[in-house]
């Protein structure tokens, strides 16, 4: 890793000029820089090259430069003195549609140096992506949209820089990985043609362009680097979910799922590499049941049902009284229902079973999960039919994604040895539970993987990685997208997941074995 | 030349996109370009890259790519519709520390498509090299040169689109031919470490640079060449001059000869190239005699006299009066007065010779050229034995510098196939003359070829010749430079020539045979 890491930074100790030897200043640290990197292409901007005869002749010809690799070339995109060991640093950025998340790096070491998050201003003129592209067209809009984003990274900059105690002019380069419409909003492309058929985004490989261009408050000659797409519904955050998980590289098949308002699925390994995405429903984000969220203090994320007495062991984020339940609480409380009885295999609660939680409102069976006197929100937590039913409609639509791109390339779910799940949901669910409900294949539990923050991972690796740009165009241009078409047999599929854990009970021996 | 010249402008006929085939508009159009052009490096920019959705739907993607070569990379630097036939032009630039000159091409066909020439506004700040780099380092002073010599250009842009019916905006590619120091005022480079022991430039080989970057008033992605120098004193306008002879080919050894303050010299062939640069003596530019002056009208550029009747016949440019001479006047004069028998081989007037033509002013002898009545001037015009003797002074140092690059390596005068003369002294000196007086080598007259403004020339080639950087780069890279040691030896040399037409009559047995 080391040796790689060094590869942005460069200490060259040029001798000076004289009479026998009176190679201009810029050719000769480019000469020099080129020997270090084995490479004959190197630029050098003109902003920089104006101030080097002066830097060079102040640190007598001892400096350490800032490199960057585009795509055919190397750029040299700062030089300091090379005694200066103050860090030379890298953003990295998770450009989501709800949240944005920065990491600072040090380019040197590839150490993270600090981490901060904020939520995608974007969203005071709407709050998903189909919003924003209507709002871009307006008059206006697409600036604002534009502006919205660039200023918060900017503010966010500032502040991570701040509690870093780094100079945001020794942020030499910058990867940012988000979906396709996030990526064209914040290069300021105008997304239009993402949501008309056939659904083509301006451009698939962006430049690598100066962070001046952009408007970011860093080193103005910082490159950033822009996770490319496959399409305008598979994004640069997915590639780097690819790149950080490194199933590109592995001679396994492993399957990687990232769950949001879609789910995107890749599978492959260091030969081919497929994908698709899939409405999964959007049970599983905040926002759906009327007691959903997304995982904060107070917010259920995990659920215990003892069998027996059908107690309900219920844990809240940061032992606060519970107000809602999160994603990975609800599939925990799916499956505690299911495997306590308490719902059939059509997820339709047994009224005999659920004894005294049960309750009607407004017509509808409701569950009762939290007393008005233990609830962080002064009324009962209660969870509703419908709800359920959504939950099993989502779980459904996942499965059977995942059904349909295994088996269009031939492999059986049950042969995959890795199973990477991306995002908050793959931090917080418990695969036990996502099996027991049949939302993922009934593998050894160890076979998943959480990934975290992958795009995020991706952006910082592509920081310390110095041939990370090509490798991120060689595993985008590896990548077949797989068009889901919900005809009748996907639809065929999609109905007999509709039941826990599955029609074909004999996909899920473990449930089987829970259950008893 | 057709087949090549094309590459610059590329017709893409694309497929629209479809359900079937959703690339990128951007990557489709690149993808296209690849192929056409063979190569797998060509980047958009940013501000073309946020036009371009719009654009290829309302040419419903037939386009017109115009495409210019950096080093390590092809650059899409506009598209148009593909049945637009408006031209897309370049423009070469000859950057002269006096005058400035522009030629308009049109890329597509390499023709030329008007010209027109501006005296170097830093003029103003100084008249030569030294005194602009003084002004450099005053407060501003950079900044003002800069400004100076962009506006310049920029006014006669306007004015040459607008003679040839041109719109700035088609203006998408510059070739920028200076010495290093108008280099560097045109880049705003600070040129002070030039006239510094070691002398060293900021830099030998410019990036590419974008014409918006530069302030020039032209397609704002044009991309600007800006030809390489060898070192302080051996610069770009040099290196295009060596460009377009196209000496750097062929097999047999030629000589391109380039005189202004400084004889630049280069000897060399497809193998290898040696250039020095040494002070002629000013003498031949205008302003060393009294009278001494650039060609215009009534400047005298030709005389002949009969040696019988020692009559003169003067040639004054645009047969106006005479009003003075240029440095091709003042070679025909002294060939003509040593062949006549006025002057003898030291270059002393011979009293018994010249008769009533010469007179005594202020103590020194002059040579009446024109009578008052005559001249357009008014007054008399004379020649002093001082410009005679700064004349031969200056043809001495030329030729001895023409003898120590060739005996550098072991090549005879004699031996030159092809004398190139660049510039305007090669546009109007008769080679005889030059001859003559010893200042050229006794070749048969043919072998000298004059170049013109071979700088404009090498610029407006670099337009029309797709590789042309690289082309550039590799014969500046073959340069070596030869620093004219001023020791004994060549003060020996410079002795032996400061005769005419030279100490060694057996080396100009031409003129031997002229003379009888």
């Amino acid at each position: 890793m080391n040796e790689k890491n060094t590869s942005w930074i460069q200490t060259v100790l040029l001798s000076p000029p004289n009479l026998d030897d009176n190679t201009a200043d810029a050719d000769r640290l480019v000469s020099a820089l080129k020997t270090c990197l084995e490479t004959d292409a190197i630029d050098v901007d003109m902003d920089l090259l104006r101030k080097l005869p002066a830097l060079l002749r102040k640190w007598s010809y001892q400096v350490r430069g800032i490199v960057f690799r585009d795509r055919h070339r190397w750029l040299l995109t700062g030089i300091t003195a090379a005694a200066d060991n103050s860090p030379a640093t890298g953003l990295a950025v998770d450009l989501g549609t709800t949240r944005v998340v920065l990491r600072l790096v040090d380019l040197a070491s590839g150490c993270a140096l600090a981490e901060s998050g904020f939520d995608n201003p974007q969203d005071a003129v709407g709050p998903d992506i189909l919003a924003r592209i209507h709002y871009s067209q307006e008059n206006g809009g697409l600036e604002k949209l534009n502006g919205l984003i660039v200023d918060g990274l900017n503010r966010a900059v500032t502040d991570l820089c701040s509690t870093a105690k780094i100079d945001p002019q020794d942020i030499y380069a910058l990867a940012v990985a988000g979906n396709t419409t996030m990526t064209h909003l914040f290069l300021g492309l105008d997304p239009r043609w993402i949501i008309r058929e056939p659904y083509i985004p301006a451009v698939n490989k962006p430049p690598l362009v100066k962070a001046a261009a952009l408007g970011l408050r860093v080193n103005p000659l910082a490159r950033v680097l822009v996770f490319p797409n496959v399409g305008s519904y598979f994004g640069g955050d997915l590639i780097a979910g690819i790149f950080s998980s490194e199933m590109y590289k592995h001679e396994e098949t492993a399957l990687l799922v990232d769950v949001g308002t879609n789910a995107e699925v890749v599978l492959g390994n260091r030969n081919w590499l497929i994908a698709c995405a899939g409405a999964a429903g959007p049970a599983l984000e905040g926002g759906v049941t009327r007691m959903g969220m997304t995982a904060g203090p107070g917010v259920i994320d995990r659920i215990a049902i003892d069998p027996q007495t059908r107690d309900f062991d219920i844990h809240a984020i940061a032992e606060q009284p519970p107000r809602g339940i999160c994603g990975s609480g609800l599939i925990d409380l799916a499956a505690q229902l299911y495997l306590a009885g308490m719902i059939d295999i059509r997820g339709k609660f047994r009224p005999s079973d659920c004894g005294g939680r049960l309750k009607d409102i407004d017509g509808l069976a409701h569950l009762v999960l939290v007393s008005a006197g233990q609830s962080g929100s002064g009324g009962e937590l209660t969870i509703s039919q419908a709800d359920v039913d959504s939950l099993i409609r989502s779980k459904a639509a996942m499965f059977t994604i995942l059904e349909t791109i295994t088996l269009s390339v031939g492999v059986n779910l049950s042969e995959l040895k890795r199973f990477y799940v991306a995002g908050t949901f793959g931090a917080f669910i418990d695969p036990r539970s996502a099996v027991a409900i049949g939302m993922l294949p009934d593998l050894p539990l160890e076979t998943y993987k959480p990934l975290g923050n992958s795009s995020l991972a991706g952006a910082a690796l592509a920081l310390t990685m110095p041939d990370s740009l090509a490798e991120i165009d060689r595993i985008r241009d590896r990548i077949t997208y797989l068009e889901l078409n919900v005809n009748q047999e996907f639809m065929n599929r999609f109905s007999a997941a509709k039941f826990l854990p599955h029609t074909n009970q004999a996909l899920f021996p473990s449930v089987k074995a829970w259950r008893t």
